[in-house]
């Protein structure tokens, strides 16, 4: 069977990536601004021109392409394409499956953006040819999904995969989901952040502000990461190691319980700082593997479709769902 | 298809039980002693002994049955029927699978004592009709298991499951793993009775190791706890809280991961003290789910099959393993 023509969509609260994907390689794409604070009714027509233009690039109209799949920043309902909550574009239950096949007039599929960029990597990134894969995705939350047996976990409610909300330490740091000691709330940018800004209140020193500043971010992003430890500042390299010692217990708790074969870390700050980042992860997360025989052959590693995971992933929900449809 | 006779055995450290076994019903059953410290050939002997009287009051010989399906207490190779360690039996790679087909002459299946005590309650108990389920047994240790999409969860390695080894206090009380923090270390019954002793010796007053005399006990056995806690011990009633609360944590880790329907809790404890000992387990648990839609139905509730979850769970898995092989 040929690999069908795919629309895949990244929809992020900054920018929305829409690319012509057939059978893991992109073939046009175009990316526009999100325009989140504008409302639903603007992202979604901006979704639609965005899309268009990859069209217009292809030389293609919609009837050539087998499926749309976007992926969003939140809980979607995979059945009813409904996204029930995106607080990233502030959204709550908008029936975004149903109008974009209104708009485009193509079968659209809508899934989380994490699910989909776990099952690119699955695919076609640093997963591939495993039958059991955990994805890890650091950015300013903590994202993630599951590959079991062959097969994306989505659990009972659909909603499988929250590896940033695993309680490492009870009774700790607030987490921005209102619960307490999650991993989040250590090992994420906005956590990294927060600890950075707390230890300074307490009079320690530190150039990262600054940095932020001079570049122009309004958060701690991940080149600004970087630069600060480039700059040597000692708050962010505690920082960091602090957010790998937290992700280091979370791995080992998903691998005593789900034995997978490989762990993808993604994300911004696993896309800058590389395998150095996944290197002390996996140090802590080897002190609390249970000693079983193969252990030391699980691998930790960082992912490699980089922004492409979005639109790559996308296409490979999308022709999950069309072969299950057969 | 007429659901096949088989002989199921669950391998403990104290008691060898072997039962005839067909379509979830146990049909003859017989318990003998292990007599572990005797060496593997004593108890190798002794499970064939123990088989043999089941056929005798069945009336039936061996080739009646499609197969025979074990479950030992450790690290099994369900693929060679190596089990590799059993620290309660004191073996190291034993070829039970080999060592018992030369013996009684048909098919053996050995899995893991807990793998296929999750099986049963799957099947046939606390689990049936669903298709995401986890299961957390609390003894002397804590094992457990999962069901994902209908098909038990093994893992790459064949190790999946060890939820016992979530780490739920970073730095925390030393494990019998070797391991620091881990869920076993404080909600075990080893754990429980080290916790105890710990504070009797800061000066606490107990009655708990009066109450284990009395019963001719020489650990903190599930009878022990029972009569301890109506005794109104306070440390009793403290060590048991506080396994309560740490069995949540991990009940929200697992559920914010996996997103399973149902969560069954079974061994000694939960045998003796029923639905009491796992509400507060789920107070604590809803406390640290993340809010998403359908948390309040995640069921958690006490196993059903009791002692007859490893034989019928045994049929299970042989029934599985036999339509497989199809």
């Amino acid at each position: 069977m040929s690999e069908p023509l795919i629309i895949g969509v990244d929809l992020g609260g900054t920018n929305i990536e829409a690319a012509a994907v057939r059978g893991g390689e992109i073939l046009a794409s175009k990316k526009k601004k999100t325009r989140a604070p504008e409302g639903v009714d603007v992202v979604i027509e901006r979704i639609g021109k965005t899309v268009r233009k990859v069209m217009d690039k292809m030389d293609n109209d919609a009837s050539d392409y087998s499926a749309l799949c976007i992926g969003a920043p939140g809980a979607v309902d995979v059945k009813s394409g409904v996204v029930h909550s995106a607080p990233n574009l502030n959204w709550t239950d908008v029936p975004l499956g149903e109008r974009l096949e209104a708009d485009l007039g193509l079968p659209v599929i809508v899934d989380n953006d994490v699910n989909i960029g776990v099952l690119g990597e699955h695919v076609y990134g640093a997963g591939k040819g495993t039958l059991n894969m955990i994805g890890i995705f650091v950015g300013s939350g903590i994202g993630g999904g599951m590959v079991i047996n062959g097969t994306p976990h989505y659990g009972w409610r659909g909603v499988a995969g929250e590896v940033g909300h695993v309680v490492v330490q009870p009774r700790g740091r607030q987490c921005g989901c209102g619960r307490r000691g999650c991993v989040e709330a250590y090992a994420s940018k906005t956590a990294m952040e927060a600890i950075i800004r707390e230890e300074m209140e307490k009079g320690r020193s530190t150039e990262v502000f600054e940095i932020m500043e001079k570049k122009g971010k309004k958060k701690l992003t991940s080149s600004v990461i970087e630069a600060s430890l480039e700059a040597g500042d000692a708050l962010m390299e505690e920082a960091i190691q602090n957010a790998q010692y937290y992700l280091g217990l979370l791995t080992a708790n998903l691998v005593n319980v789900l034995d997978p074969e490989v762990v993808v870390f993604g994300g911004g700050v696993v896309e800058r700082l590389g395998q150095n980042f996944i290197d002390p992860i996996g140090r802590t997360a080897r002190q609390h593997y249970l000693q079983r025989e193969g252990a030391e052959k699980i691998r930790l590693v960082p992912a490699t479709l980089g922004d492409d995971a979005g639109p790559i992933g996308a296409a490979v929900v999308a022709r999950r769902r069309l072969q299950s449809a057969l």
